[in-house]
């Protein structure tokens, strides 16, 4: 019997080193002050915050986009939407982001596709002036299929104590501003998905090709190009926001749509009356309901339909809002609301 | 056609609500007097230790010992490992817990399996005294094949600044103690199955037949509890080193096996000599070594062979080490080393 050692069984930890080399120096862009240390140590390390200051975490995967950016061979795209949805977590709490760790697995490690996808990790993470402080990379032969990787990130930020948005803040008779988004984000993918392979195999035509041919109702963008709009950062808007408003506290619109975000920023017996004429819908939306008859209030429980943030001010800050943060919208109010479903519309 | 709904797609958003609520009051059970609101939040809240303090950051998986646990219907281990695993990285840089996130993704939640995976990481986590900060559940169908998931953890743990350990304070002539393990951990299992499965081949049995036999060689245990015995936390051991010798750096045997590890607890230009004699190997490593004909070298460069932590110790506190904890072994002494492999064996 011949032996076995575990590059024969399809591990190689030099894979790993390999494709992290590739990395290093835009990983090295994101260090701040206050890391100490370099890669390579069982943990990274970053000088604490003060003891009047509260960290913030939050952890977040990009679901089925990855399927999406693997068959477009488009890898860059899912580590910029990690650290930016984590940042856009972070940020709900009220906090500036600090530092970031990522996980990448896969079967077996293609060097270049590592490079891509954590190299725009990196980059993002430097856009945010926030440190990429360390990571894990797990090869798993047969855990997943060719070529299919996952990711998920881990944010640290910081937040003064006095600055903690609280849900129990808001008050009757607030307004909800909306900040845009530019298509799904990370969530719905695969109801987005299921639809294209619908539409794709009524056609006699492969998933791939349906998403790369130009759509009408895209203005003659693809439907991969739109599936593919990176996750919008907000943290430029949320300190424009919080410099010249108060703002009471902040939904991020992901996983579960309005109804399943909007109302863990608010507190127990109130709710929001929002006026979905009041933004344009973006276009891959209303393609998506159409083509796969998504009923309406499966459309708004998935998707975001094109705000990403919904902040929460006083009334008497709207204005200022709307002025700081050019295509902000005033998209509704906070209502007394006991019901189950929490969010109205008119 | 009928209209797609994100649940007729396969994702359900309220099964993870669901799940989770089967281990809330586990969790509630980590929560710390640093911790600042509930679950539900968009990320949690910890207060911050001193500006004095610094951050250990860290995160892992479990790799591929999820399919042996899966194969066994033994869920609760993988998340206690992941937990443990976190911590001795967090240790390694002379780090205590504070507080812990995960993220769990798989195809289709099952609630039982997801509740029996997080159970016991909150668990692990109260007995560390680390509080389970947040987390996140991703379900992606089609992504991962029935019935397996991933789980990856992320620690964050404290450390004075002068207590952080460096490889640099290691000295010429400093002894390596060895804190004995139960076995693989969490590294080297997709070797270990590949050894499984060949031999369950040759003997014309399936794999879990064969996991679940008693082997001679392991003192009538089967190979399948021998490989998911839990990936030990040195936590206390930790604590009572520090109290009582002055402990230079630590090496966690993981992913590489010796010379892919211990060498990062060591300053360049320094190796280590080893005594292979000096404590037994634990019988699933000779076992495993022997079925598989695995060449020496790949051995020990991919598993632990019975030791999980080497703390590095000036010599005169070798005896004080010894004494405070049980089981511990002096394996060897630090060396002059320039060659491409620092590890030497005596």
């Amino acid at each position: 019997m011949t032996g076995l050692t575990y590059r024969a069984t399809g591990v190689d930890p030099t894979r790993a080193e390999t494709s992290l080399a590739q990395v290093r120096e835009r990983i090295a862009r994101t260090k701040r002050p206050e890391v100490i240390g370099d890669i390579g140590a069982f943990g990274g390390l970053f000088a604490s915050p003060g003891a009047d200051r509260v960290l913030v975490a939050t952890t977040d995967g990009v679901g089925t986009k990855l399927e999406v950016a693997r068959l477009l061979d488009r890898h860059e795209v899912v580590g910029t939407d990690l650290v930016h949805h984590c940042v856009n977590d972070a940020l709900a709490m009220g906090a500036e982001p600090l530092f970031f760790l990522d996980y990448f697995s896969t079967s077996r490690i293609e060097p270049a596709v590592f490079a891509r996808v954590v190299g725009a990790m990196a980059d993002a993470c430097a856009a945010h002036g926030c440190a990429l402080l360390g990571g894990e990379t797990a090869e798993m032969p047969g855990m997943y299929g060719p070529g299919t990787y996952d990711i998920a990130g881990f944010l640290v930020g910081v937040v003064a104590r006095d600055a903690i948005l609280r849900p129990s803040d808001v008050r009757e008779g607030d307004a909800c501003i909306g900040l845009v988004s530019n298509g799904l984000h990370t969530n719905g993918y695969t109801l987005a998905r299921a639809i294209a392979a619908r539409v794709a195999g009524a056609q006699g035509r492969d998933l791939k090709d349906a998403l790369m041919t130009p759509h009408p109702g895209l203005e003659g963008r693809t439907l991969g190009d739109a599936l593919l709009a990176p996750h919008t950062s907000y943290l430029t808007q949320f300190r424009a926001l919080r410099a010249s408003t108060h703002v009471r506290s902040i939904a991020h619109l992901t996983g579960g749509g309005w109804e399943g975000n909007l109302p863990r920023a608010l507190p127990f017996g109130l709710g929001a009356v929002i006026d979905r004429g009041a933004w344009e819908v973006p276009p891959i939306f209303r393609v998506l309901a159409e083509m796969g008859t998504v009923p309406e209030v499966d459309q708004w429980d998935t998707w975001n339909m094109g705000i990403g943030l919904v902040v929460i001010v006083p009334e008497s800050d709207v204005a200022a809002a709307l002025r700081v943060v050019p295509g902000a919208v005033a998209i509704g109010r906070v209502v007394a609301e006991r019901g189950p479903r929490r969010v109205r519309w008119e």
